[in-house]
């Protein structure tokens, strides 16, 4: 069967615009059937929709929700929207695609998830580096053993820039806002669970970051259920950009992925041999990602399997988080049980 | 001015196909107003143009050249209709993007570019490889001078597979067929322009293109009006993939571009340090530069200026393939003024 | 003054001979006057000793350390002889190279270094890695602040092959046996003293190390007085060799050590692109870093000045490691303060 | 047999006194019985040579070459002298190591020749690049068939700097002088003899090196018997150092050496991602391979099996020369028989 799956976007801002654009030129089996976005930025959002020929452009996501058109929903607005979002999409019984995360507390999530459950409709949660090739292809290499059984996993997350410390404020701190990708990641490549955290927190880059209660440099530990353990490090501000590295090191071997760079020129002068910094930011790093992960939730929903990034596993790294979290503050280790 | 450039694309083949998913996707001012097929593949062609909404598809090239409402010519057709498409789009008064080369005979490209020249529109050659990332950041380290004035450029062009041997019987030669873009690159990275042709083939792949008097390896050397002397080398068969790479070494230093991968990810076990192969073959590989060609030439039309590359790149290309199949053929170096 | 530093040895067992080789050979200031080696040993010795012009050799050390001919002694012999040797060569008034650790225990290790202090003799410990030419370099660049201050400090220390377990049983374990040397390295890149531990093992390649109560992979974590943190990730057995890297991240940029390679051929088939693996164990790795501490050494008793690794460096790692395992042992991060 | 191998070396300049370090300390089986020196280096030559532990220092080369006690020369005085010097010691039954090139001229190398013939010593010229461990390595994958047979072989060999105009007059020109070591690469990677040759030579550095005849920019075109063609850069000035890179592209693959650098630090800053440029010059670069030459001499006087860089290496490097300056002057292809 050829026909496509009819999404609709609710919230059309930076994330949001980037999931139209790739549902509309990259996932060749879906099509954008309507959008809503805040009664604020409806001219702009219309404005901006022309080029994909979307007229449907509404402010009330819940006309989305009810459409009978419409086959799945792409949550793209603020976090604090998504569990009622999802709980209502789950009650419409619409396929959800929720960027991450599902809430910043336990309890929203659980409440998401059993309506999903309930419901019967299938949820991937937006954890889009999951489909990065260069990931992809180490988690691949563990899968089939190439490197044997994992025993060390290294994940360096460092970003360009820090975020304003009001920012900081609410996002629910470092482990939350930004190592939460990373806690996934680590599930991921090693296919185990986290069972203990110990993470270590300091202010190195800005005073106001710490002033905020948060930390701008970060190493976590993380022991999995599989024997291994994994070595996180986060920094807000690499001088040089955008550092996205991941290694899985095995009992037959390591695969490493290194960062992607806009072009492999080298230049070799008197000065030295030269090559690109990392690109920029995420939008650049993943956007090969972004699309990936839409066209494999299409092809779930068109095969009626199993999306590749499940609800539990929005949750899983929310657990991890808010251990990481309690670990930082309390400086000892900290097992996953402890915050359940 | 917001208003799209209006492109008719005249054939639908593989290359053809390209240009319109980039038109539709991937170059923001360009929309496809008609697209033309010979008659046996109008169904196809039909049925795959609806995902980009376009309706016009016809069998006759001149419907698209004579539409008012089209501002400029996509020539994706056989190389044998390419000047003579040329000339009836000059005479129309349309923009032309004509696909490489313009003619494999000197008359008749000269033909094509005097009518372009006489009608005063504007003509871009589909020299892709141009707007490759890699190349053209090495092309503007060169005009930057920060590598110095060009000494010595070396071009590594190796294709996957060769061509049937049937293939070479019509395609007028490696040299023609193949080294043509080594040829353009080879003036794109200097900025200047070739004097003199040392050519050496032989066939070391397959006989049958011995037998159909071509060579499937061949090593050139081009003398450059700036001093500078640049080596290409070629290959019809690289076991380990498509493989482009060039380098410029200049007075003040040396740029080189590397092969592109499909990850970068390195696994080490007790066999080696083992990384992807090239992006199999020009389709992947120059995935980007289709897409850059067609912006560049939508953004010179936009603005009046001149396309970036010329009916005369085109020429010039022509020129010393012909130019190297003679120096093949008689073992000697051969001045381009040979060949005029 | 181009009078040479007259050497006796201790010990001609592996770590000796090498220490011979490159007094004799590569250390233009240096000569060996003496060696000595237990009686079994002293045939085989003295005709290995030839090629040098060694004549020389005695089974008694104190034969050595009494000779008036002899300036600096050279300790190569195994661990529990390292303190009463160190303190009767103080007593001697000679200068001191030893290899590493002085001792397992802090008790010893500071009666020797309260010795060497009274005699006011020179002391070296042998923490060869700080005079590898990559690591040596990631200290300038950290000590130029080229990179600025250091933010995260991460070493990867992977064996190509564990020890007998029987071994590991008189070693003190991994961390007083193999960490060690990257609980040095991180004092040494980071210019900083480390104030808190937490280390994780696990048993993951042979379970005999851990019925003989010792890990055989470690993930340890460090916190420095200059607010740095530092990740050192260890394994006794890689399937691919000898894996020693290392980086110092900072507020103005990253600097990273790879592996050494035996050569930096890189094969392209239908397979993949393939590189050498790492130089196989430590001999090959620090080969060039062992003739080095002894060159700095020799160069610090012509010049008067400080040895580059001091007794302080010896016991500063010695607490880390008995930090480390305490820290294992009881699953929680451990302040250094708390095994002085 | 344990016994070492006596060599007498004449000449104790630059290369001369790497020579007589590497058969101190690198070659087991080698040691120095006597050194000559012109007069006026006598003092320099003893003063340096006591280190060593040599003091037969001559000023006569016949007093080594006739000395009984002595098995082998190692020839490292000017290139005027050295084939005359071959004759002597093949006359004298010595076995002989001669540094590159035996003569500038055809004759007088195969007169040397011939008296190596006729006495039935050894010969050994000093093409030292062979014994470099990345050259090795590309050879022995062209022998073991691992890339298949080649087809295509790249040398790039650019200098850091230009000799001065005044050598150049003496040195033969950049053929003879500086490409002669690549035309024995290429013989050495490709298993085959070159053919023809085409040359094309330019002055891109330094005006005065072209008013004394000479070329400072070079590319050249060998054709090789088993059907390969090869391909050779130079340039005397590289601003970032000294280049030297080989690739042998085959039917099954390709196999590329790159640069050898002091360090494999990356330093990632905002300005870019920076490695240390190539070892300076031939000193640092080949340092190693001088001492597996000679190593490999003294094994093949111990074995009695032919050494691994013959008389005819030394004289068909030198026709391939002759060649490419024939060429480069009369601006055609050059077969080698042309030149015997």
């Amino acid at each position: 069967m050829t026909e496509k799956i009819r999404f609709g976007v609710i919230g059309a801002g930076r994330i949001g615009r980037i999931h139209v654009e790739n549902l509309c030129y990259n996932v060749p089996d879906a099509e954008v059937a309507g959008i809503s976005e805040v009664e604020a930025s409806l001219p702009a959002t219309k404005e901006w929709a022309k080029k994909f020929g979307i007229a449907n452009i509404v402010s009330d996501p819940m006309v989305l929700i009810s459409d009978p058109n419409i086959d799945a929903i792409a949550i793209c607005s603020p976090t604090d929207t998504h569990a009622d979002l999802i709980i209502a999409c789950a009650e419409a019984g619409k396929a959800i695609f929720c960027e991450k995360p599902i809430a910043n507390d336990v309890e929203k999530t659980r409440e998401a998830l059993e309506a999903v459950e309930k419901a019967g409709v299938k949820l991937q949660v937006g954890f889009n580096r999951r489909f990065d090739p260069n990931f992809r292809r180490i988690r691949e290499l563990v899968q089939t053993q190439a490197i044997g059984e994992p025993h060390i996993i290294k994940i360096t997350s460092r970003d360009p820039a820090p975020p304003p410390a009001e920012y900081v404020k609410g996002s629910g701190g470092i482990f939350l806002d930004m190592t939460i990708h990373d806690f996934d990641m680590a599930r991921y490549l090693s296919g185990s669970e986290v069972t203990e955290v110990y993470a270590s927190g300091s202010v190195l880059i800005d005073p106001a970051i710490g002033e905020a209660g948060d930390f701008d440099t970060a190493v976590i530990v993380l022991k999995l259920a599989n024997g291994s353990t994994c070595v996180i490090d986060n920094s807000r501000r690499a001088a040089y950009g955008y550092d996205q590295r991941a290694e899985v090191f095995g009992s037959k071997g390591s695969a490493q992925a290194y960062n992607n760079t806009p072009t492999n020129v080298e230049v070799s002068t008197g000065e030295g041999v030269t090559t690109d910094k990392p690109l920029f930011f995420f939008l650049e790093r993943y956007m090969e990602s972004f699309a990936q992960e839409l066209r494999d939730f299409t092809e779930a929903l068109k095969k009626g399997s199993e999306p590749p990034v499940t609800g539990n596993d929005g949750l899983q790294s929310l657990l991890i988080a808010i251990a990481a979290t309690k670990s930082a503050r309390e400086n000892r280790p900290v097992k996953i049980s402890e915050v359940l």
